[in-house]
């Protein structure tokens, strides 16, 4: 079928655009010498993690831990949930291990944490396998390189709590102005994590991963030297931001919401279609780079940019195209019905807001592939 | 049990609270002298629809025809689906009539689209009830009250569709920033929603529902002649953003997103949890209103508002608490699985992360209660 049969709003992937940037991150991965963990939090979606993985069973990131039992029910077993532990989502963690024969890993970055992970596997008799995360640009979570907690860290795990690795997040990577920025980014980034490792094993901890990444970074580096794998998610899919970033094409992002025409107002200059911020999500990243594409940027529905349209503003269920130089639109364009793509500015929350991807070569629907959402199973 | 033995990020819902806020609409509605036809699609969720609806068959609003469907299913008849129609849809909407015995309306605002449904029931031997939209604010879809083009709407639908009335929204109310503006407000949607009326059986149509209403609306109206129902929707559950609009206070928010504290940055002075812009949505809602509250406003687990906090930022998985005034946060007030519960901007989007309600009386959970979200089914 035709994905302008579809009922709207659908979320369409184009297969050609996600195979290309899945292949474009494994050749930068080959480049540096690292292996690729990808971060499944985008799609959610097993079809599209077998297509990003080494090997069916791994290794791959997640960002919750219903993410992690929904892959390794379906197989994955060399996992990391990516997000500092809650000592309440322990047994979670030890049940979805025992269920499945996964090796989910955890990660921490404090001794609070360690200590509560070695006394919840000790009194379990539980193993537990942790990264220390470490916070190489200031952005959110970790500890920073040379603080000599990282090493009281490292002491804290015991008993069935081990030492996995250390892993960063160059998070700021996203909010940089330049390809030198960036490229700067990237290497301090690598820098920083694999001076960490080697800082832990001059103090005779083991250290099996040294684990890097954010799609800017993976996009920019040159070279990686003590990094053993980098944990890009976006990029398998790209969005408008990542254009902005400077990482991608638009004509390389994958994900676009198929959307109908159900009013005009023509004084106005407006076309009104019902890809609403529901389906868009609130997401307004582009807002503070060089060009804000509002709620997303205009396709027809073979995917071709229109390049003077935007989605103005949104409400739950209605989207708002007008110029992007306040000019009329020629309504009779738009007759009521008619299909559009929009490509968000952010592909995670937008891909949220859905329960599949349409699959799609050019408008061909060649698959569907369910995902999942939400924390609770 | 206690919801502080929930996993987290998990969706709260204060059962006192909720109950209040579904008394004061009826309360507006029975002072209006007007019907509530509760706009259903901040919950999506039938055990809080029969809490609102005059009768388990309605009446009531939705946002989607996945909403339409599902409420149908469970027994509501009397609908208005609440967006301008795609004809594609009309299968659908036929659909639902015929399965669930429903009376499902559309609403349209365009003799294209009058003449497509009119088109549609006469090809289909099928009955189908529009109502014309009116634009009363400026603020989207909709016909300007006096515009000789709804006459020709209503002429337009014939055969099997029919004028079953007229509806605005006023979603102008959204930005007001005085009680006065809001009352001004209120009074013309009421005005120009009951003029338009009246014009159309000057001129011999029939017309049966005059339909009003915003939350801030309904909250703010005096008096409503000639309206027949209103449609409030948010206002069943409240959030900060109708906060900044003036119509609620802070303790009557009756949804809240149940956080753990996953880490801490001390020499940032933050907190960090596991409720995220997924969890939380992207709305930034509040940026444009006298009072920013960030991703969110901070309560203790007992819902109690910590006024100093604010969610400063978030990412997908992870929401950054701050001291509004920049100042830092006694860390040991906040040990790791430490149970916070953040008020959302917008309660709409916030919920649309969830695929259940956690029904709470304080701290004791007495019910869990599903929603549905998406649009394909």
């Amino acid at each position: 079928m035709q994905i302008t049969e579809l009922d709207t709003p659908a979320l369409i992937l184009d297969r050609k655009k996600l195979l290309a940037n899945i292949e474009r991150a494994k050749a930068c991965c080959r480049k540096l010498g690292v292996t690729w963990r990808p971060h499944l939090k985008t799609h959610k979606c097993i079809e599209i993690a077998r297509l990003q993985m080494e090997t069916p069973e791994g290794p791959a990131t997640v960002s919750t831990l219903k993410e992690a039992e929904y892959f390794a029910r379906n197989g994955v077993k060399d996992l990391i949930y990516a997000v500092g532990i809650a000592p309440h989502k322990l047994g979670r963690v030890e049940e979805i291990n025992r269920l499945y024969g996964a090796d989910l890993k955890i990660i921490l970055d404090s001794v609070e944490a360690a200590e509560a992970v070695s006394r919840w596997a000790r009194e379990h008799g539980a193993r537990i396998r942790a990264l220390i995360e470490i916070d190489c640009d200031g952005h959110r979570s970790g500890l920073v390189p040379g603080d000599p907690e990282i090493l009281r860290v490292a002491a804290a795990l015991r008993d069935g709590a081990e030492l996995a690795g250390v892993l960063t997040h160059a998070g700021g990577s996203y909010n940089v102005k330049t390809a030198e920025e960036l490229g700067r980014a990237a290497a301090h980034e690598a820098e920083a994590i694999a001076g960490v490792a080697e800082d832990l094993r001059a103090h005779g901890f083991k250290v099996g991963i040294v684990s890097a990444g954010s799609t800017p970074t993976l996009c920019a580096a040159e070279a990686a030297p003590g990094v053993t794998e980098y944990r890009s998610g976006v990029g398998t899919i790209f969005d408008l931001f990542m254009h902005g970033v400077g990482v991608c094409e638009i004509g390389d992002i994958a994900e676009s919401v198929l959307v109908s025409v159900i009013g005009r107002q023509e004084r106005k200059g407006w076309v009104i279609t019902d890809g609403g911020w529901l389906a868009m999500s609130r997401d307004r990243g582009t807002a503070s780079q060089s060009v804000d594409w509002g709620y997303g940027a205009v396709c027809d529905a073979e995917g071709n940019l229109l390049p003077d349209l935007w989605v103005v503003t949104a409400n739950q269920e209605h989207g708002i195209i007008a110029r992007r130089d306040g000019g009329p639109i020629d309504q009779r364009d738009f007759p009521l019905d008619r299909k559009l793509r929009i490509l968000p500015n952010h592909a995670c929350p937008t891909a949220a807001a859905f329960d599949r991807f349409h699959v799609a070569d050019g408008t061909e629907q060649v698959a569907v592939w369910r995902r999942i959402n939400n924390w609770e199973w």
